[in-house]
């Protein structure tokens, strides 16, 4: 029978009064000594990062901040914060909406990407290797995580990112294999094709996150903690504006309805419902 | 190109200045005349329910609204009620727990149930088609939905239910082949079982949201409109208790650490933090 | 040194294996016997609710159950559904949006009118009475919750609720003194304008659910109840559409920016971050 | 009339295709150039900070990332994890619970120090300032935000963080009115007292915040982003460990009921429910 003290086992942080060690590191050690990347890190998976890691998970991380009201998160909590609740609370319902088709497709590139690795250790080269794993995914899966974009041709984000990854895997900082994967599968989406499927934001924070040995749903956990900057500081800036309610759009524009006719045009009395369907 | 008016189209609601019409009917026509379930049929599907359907429903309703303090969506609710937190934020937070695992069972087992009354349109009996479907099912997922139940050996919910719905299948309110579907499932997981795999209120409140035709992700969403009154109950309470940071045990006891061993045991100093792993 | 059974006790029901007792119902003989809105009742404050004041009570819910998608709690549970989440979650982030300013204004009027009846307990006539409390809110905040409305000129929603009230005090179901009060506080903030301040329908149900002796935070909480049905039909229909991230505004248009011009203007290379402000 | 896209304006970031500039600098001009930190203070302020502003800030978001289990937001967190959902549910289930006693302590200790060092300006020395403020404050609360702990007799974080406040202030980067209003506070406290009340993490926080300008609401947004981290490595932990529908307590453990007596008790066989109350 497990004890209540047991039921709520952890192996990330021990408290004890005047006691609170992260990962085995008493936090005084952590305060003004480590960087906030660094502790993300340590919290989430354990260990410190080398310098030039902690630089490549921090340029992912200060990539994805925001991508503007028009992503609904954003719209989000800078509706929900002027509800009348709480700054945290607005947050949390941004938050919530980075699910799988929103901040989720970092999580299932990692996944591509590293199926794409894995089968080269059966002797495949990278180029078979991404045409075979996409071949299937497109089976069951309209769009390829990580690729295309539907707002910019060319995304601001990728060339410095995928540079910062090219410079690492020449430092020897990441082995490369899931870059080397992520422009195999880039090049077979584009063989043939006038307009480009590019690799955007998701797919080149994904190949950070693969390189540096994330687990595939930590990319989606990294992504909303960067997301969340944005996220505050959108809700943050309604807040400061007083707007109260705000709904989708300007107050004055009706939404359209396009549903049953109206009962009451048909009887200006009031009248009995209308019998069951 | 849309306009924002049609960004935001629906069919439940028409609004305009001095009107509210609910799938047609305006809303001062069901004030006092349609009652709450009748209303909630109306608004997720259109149409009013025949009296004794929406006795079926208003059963299945109030049969899930409560299942104590170790539910999680429970638990939560009222943890999050003691943070100086608004009740509809506390009540949100139980919400966001009825996922998959913890709610999502009822849609689940319309699934299955659906497919098996589907599959008797091959020409199978339903016993038949109840071991094809479950024997499948099984090969992906560990658990049937619906069946089963770590807590309750005679779920005291079930026998009401399933009297309700034979009644209404005696009646030709439904068609019966649900629950004829669910009670093969039954049959077949008992087979040569001496401990039973009973059905439970996932699976008696699925056969009623089947029989009377809701999609399966409607079957988690009245579950959550269920659910929603036993949160706002125990939201409520823990609120006049005035607790202040509700943790989940009591808080003398202190959660068990396994992990790293502590870095300040070995140096009593300040020292710099570990080397990167 | 309290139990971990302690630290979760409760008085709203009462589990053991096979027995599921609801504030001391088995809810077996509420099942098929009881209705929802009493079990709302039941569940929220304690017994069983006179039919007449269940008429009541259900009468304020099936009134609030939408304002259409203008209203934040249902763009935000329309918006959060097309992100790849749970149903349950983006009714969740619905209803974490029915803050003080979107669902709160019933329970703020519910104290109000509860503070003009009390004030009568001193001598006061209810006329001066309202005019005494709606003086000293108005001190300090600038809306009376319950009144006015910045759509509906008239709230159809209103009359229909008032006559209920007003039958079950001509019946002797409820005492008249909040609705006495309500309609004080509407004669008061009407004097001498010409455009009218109407009750509305948070202060029509806030009658309500004062008349029937609800605390005023479970007048949020119920209209959360309430809300929660349009919450649900709106995410579920916003599902059947099939649209991905689905933002507040027509993809084709850019929210306009109105902030510190651009550095890329000025300099054409890619260049130092602007020195620190 | 508002158009959709003024609706929606923002001085945050400007988005074209092709186009993501934050506060006017381009994103490319970010990545892999400012840190996460900087990211975040010319996100939620606009402009870039000083590196020793930064690193300030820097020590205050590593110090609040977590504090185990016990925490509401941690425990909350961790259960939604088990209930399936996404990983970004469940984080936003823990950021939903930080609200006015559990993470806002920060955001009212800021408005507590700046109205300590506002006084000065008429004339007022701090301690003299200090005891007016808290005194006034006492009357109308009970705790003073920042102050005291039910857990740590004295606070790890305590020493290191002011620390670097007191160094930061004899380097002129921060003026120090807010660390002596701090300090006043706790020694006003303490008077006479053999039990100490000292300075905790949401008071040390609270300082930096304060001393580097930071508005009170944006302190609680900040301790937000800090302890998202904790939230992450803890619904990640209890993901890894399979658990499903974990409750707040062993499963063996049934939540002591006291409440209404059992009708069942009374009658054995099926009765009529109690007549309403």
């Amino acid at each position: 029978m497990t004890s209540a003290a047991d039921w709520w086992e952890t192996g990330i942080i021990r408290m004890a009064p005047g006691v609170v060690e992260l990962r085995g590191i008493p936090v005084q050690d952590l305060i003004g000594r480590a960087g906030f990347v660094p502790t993300i890190w340590l919290m989430v998976r354990g260990g410190l990062p080398d310098p030039r890691q902690a630089a490549l998970l921090e340029a992912a991380l200060v990539a994805s901040v925001d991508h503007g009201p028009q992503a609904p998160s954003i719209a989000i909590a800078r509706m929900t914060a002027t509800c009348g609740v709480g700054l945290n609370n607005a947050m949390a319902s941004g938050v919530n909406a980075l699910g799988d088709s929103h901040g989720g497709a970092g999580q299932q590139c990692v996944e591509v990407l590293s199926d794409i690795v894995a089968r080269q250790a059966d002797g495949l080269d990278v180029n078979t290797a991404a045409e075979d794993v996409i071949t299937r995914y497109r089976l069951k899966n309209r769009y390829v995580p990580g690729f295309g974009h539907r707002f910019h041709p060319v995304d601001p984000r990728r060339a410095p990112l995928l540079e910062l990854v090219d410079r690492a895997v020449a430092e020897g900082v990441v082995a490369g294999g899931h870059i080397a994967a992520a422009r195999a599968v880039e090049a077979f989406l584009n063989r043939g094709r006038a307009k480009p499927v590019p690799m955007n934001i998701d797919g080149a924070t994904a190949v950070i996150y693969a390189e540096l040995g994330f687990a595939p749903e930590l990319a989606r956990g990294l992504f909303v903690l960067s997301r969340s900057v944005g996220i505050l500081a959108h809700a943050w800036e309604e807040t400061t504006r007083g707007t109260r309610n705000k709904g989708p759009i300007p107050r004055s524009v009706l939404p359209t309805y396009r549903g049953e006719p109206s009962h009451a045009a048909r009887d200006t009395a009031r009248t009995e419902p209308e019998p069951p369907v």
